[in-house]
């Protein structure tokens, strides 16, 4: 999803807010390998908004029988990550920055971390 | 505030939740001019989480009848700024990236935009 963003002269400042969930928790990935893979991971209820607000990386998601392959790379797009959603980020660029902002606080039950069992459970 | 931090080979993972307010609106800045002024205003009410989670640049921040300078460069550490500060940001590094956690949404009549309505005020 496109943010509202105002850009003038100085910069860019980009708002997220009435986002379709309350943000309860922000975590940010920084100081990440280049050859590094995140996520790895589903959750069962969270919903996350997840950008780039540095650098590029790539996103690779399973939601239902496909994959879907995405590059986020412009701090005022949102990519909206909707519950049992498998994710693994790579490809980071040098100084690359992940921002996620989440629908709640962490909860290790909500976490599916085997891609059998997420597999199994959708 | 030292946020919570968790660093292993693959690079760093910060959260920031729990917070001493909610998350209602979270924003951030990219693409910055080196040489811009960003900031200038202060708020009667919103509380402020700021976090330099690219880069850096310098916070000038009128608190009471003193300023202080604190230079932003660590991504899992957030600058507490309580209402009726006077903040403005500059030296921004190239790419720097400066990310906000606000307790309200948007409220203009909540913004002093006019240092010498800000002095009045306090």
């Amino acid at each position: 999803m496109k943010l509202q963003t105002i850009k003038d002269a100085r910069g860019s400042l980009t708002v997220a807010e009435k986002l379709p969930f309350p943000i309860k928790r922000a975590y940010w990935l920084h100081g990440i390998d280049v050859d590094a893979m995140r996520g790895g991971h589903a959750h069962r209820k969270l919903r996350r908004l997840m950008v780039a607000v540095s650098g590029r990386f790539q996103v690779s998601a399973k939601h239902g029988r496909h994959w879907n392959d995405v590059v986020l790379q412009d701090p005022s797009e949102g990519l909206l990550i909707e519950p049992m959603t498998w994710i693994e980020l790579a490809e980071f660029s040098p100084g690359a920055v992940c921002l996620v902002l989440a629908s709640e606080e962490h909860d290790e039950a909500d976490c599916i971390r085997d891609f059998t069992e997420f597999t199994r459970a959708r």
